[in-house]
């Protein structure tokens, strides 16, 4: 039996606050339904921000409506209780916390600083506890910061320790803005599985320096099993300059299936969903491999992929 | 101190050898000398093979004759003899000797089968020792080859072993085609190193899959410290099918200079070689960081790259 590695596709959410073009929660859905279709179960759909700040994530009640039912699961990003509430009303049961492991990116993001932003978490954890809601934390910049440089492993090691103390199912750990070399991505991640255990800790990369896919891999050796990945590589995030495309989702499952990882995705319908993802947002090129995907998908030789 | 890691840029061979543009020895000389000026003292300048078969590097002698005088490493691919006694001719000393680990590549490539392409790796290696000369030998679709599938580990550190008997001095593995996963390099490459010692071997990966970068990570874990890559991500081979894009040395100087490693090589000043590089073939995008590389140029930003 193979070793399940899930696959968390950020796409919906991380992938598409950034366009230039806004698609419709019609639209969005149907990205959504297309990674399904591939395989993918758990997916960040939206997020329940001031639309005023991200125009593209407004409408994600009307998204989180239209999903699907079933075992699957369908995460939402929140920065906040308010969030929190709207998420709860939409029937989202994920919710997607973000805190930064920086200061200045906390102010930036949130206009808090990390200790007002942590106070906000135990808040949302709280009445998650209470009403029995799922919360995965983000941490984000937790490799660097575009304003502050490197992140000092401890505050990032701390930042994990109150998140699970407050009730967190899960923490990952996001390199926001795609700085983090696979030795440093090794450096976190290991202590953080001694301090922590992996089952509980995944990770977020960025291609920003083309490291995405030995991040992952570095991750994989450290004992992480759960990876964030972007459709089509979209992505980027409005407020930390210098942050460019997600790790694309085809490269990550291409690796994990080629090394013997279970993660349910079929790559040659995930190329589909790529070229949905670059027909609805005419700005997406897909990950590194796609186009060796496409030509074996062509050729009908996708064995070593599956 | 920080730990050495050689970097062998192949560019000027398996970068322009199968480029529909072929370039004049003067043009080649140009590239070479932009990654010297670059820190690149590790070159593969060309190669000694057929001009009929693969006409782009014809003139290597011409190239070789234009070199500059020094410490460095400039080496000529020789596929036998012949090639050797060209090269010897041509004033090269070091040699890059190529055998494949798959029957059906050696047929395809040299006409021989594996034991026969051994024998001549034997007579040029017994020559190459009388003429106190230094070679290099490539175990080509190390992992995997296009004609025949994944290549058995066992054979691939049968011949590695064979070419050390014979006298090489360094053994280089090569993912021809760009199959291997990073799992797949650590698992070979930690068998050799148990057997034969890091400080003989090195690593020659493509991009073909996106994994090229991950699959350098995953030798320097296994403590491989000299690896091949190819400036702007030129690269491909004639004779496989499905080759494309060696792992561009901006991407991997990238990395390991990030890592803490001592390349020696100035990462804004190999941006210009890549730029030549795509200039002098109109077919070349450069690596995967070379955007982000370009953009921390323009400002001025490449502190955590040096």
């Amino acid at each position: 039996m193979a070793e399940k590695i899930i696959i968390n596709d950020v796409g919906p959410r991380d992938g598409l606050q950034n366009q230039e073009k806004i698609l419709s929660p019609e639209q969005r859905l149907s990205l959504i339904n297309k990674l399904i279709e591939a395989g993918v179960r758990d997916i960040e759909v939206g997020a329940f921000v001031s639309p005023k700040a991200v125009p593209a994530m407004a409408g994600t009640d009307v998204v989180a409506a239209g999903l699907p039912k079933g075992d699957f699961g369908f995460s939402a990003l929140i920065p906040n209780r308010k969030g929190y509430d709207l998420a709860k009303m939409a029937g989202i049961n994920t919710m997607g916390l973000v805190i930064a492991a920086s200061n200045t990116m906390n102010e930036k993001n949130v206009r808090m600083s990390t200790d007002q932003a942590l106070l906000v978490c135990e808040d949302v954890l709280t009445q998650a506890k209470q009403d029995g809601m799922k919360v995965i934390a983000y941490v984000a910049t937790a490799w660097e910061c575009p304003f502050e440089g490197l992140t000092d492993e401890q505050v990032v090691i701390d930042i994990v320790g109150k998140l699970f103390s407050y009730g967190a199912q899960e923490v990952i750990l996001a390199d926001t803005i795609g700085a983090a070399s696979p030795g440093q991505v090794k450096s976190l991640m290991s202590k953080l599985v001694a301090e922590y255990g992996a089952e509980r800790l995944s990770c977020h990369f960025h291609d920003t320096r083309g490291m995405g896919v030995a991040d992952v891999y570095a991750a994989v050796e450290c004992g992480i099993r759960k990876f964030d990945a972007s459709i089509g590589g979209l992505g980027g995030c409005p407020f930390a300059p210098g942050a460019s495309g997600n790790v694309a989702t085809e490269d990550v499952v291409l690796m994990l299936n080629q090394m013997g990882f279970d993660t349910g995705i079929d790559l040659a319908k995930l190329a589909e969903a790529a070229d949905l993802a670059a027909e609805l947002t005419g700005n997406c090129d897909g990950g590194n491999a796609s186009r060796w995907i496409k030509r074996q998908i062509e050729k009908g030789e996708l064995a070593t992929a599956s």
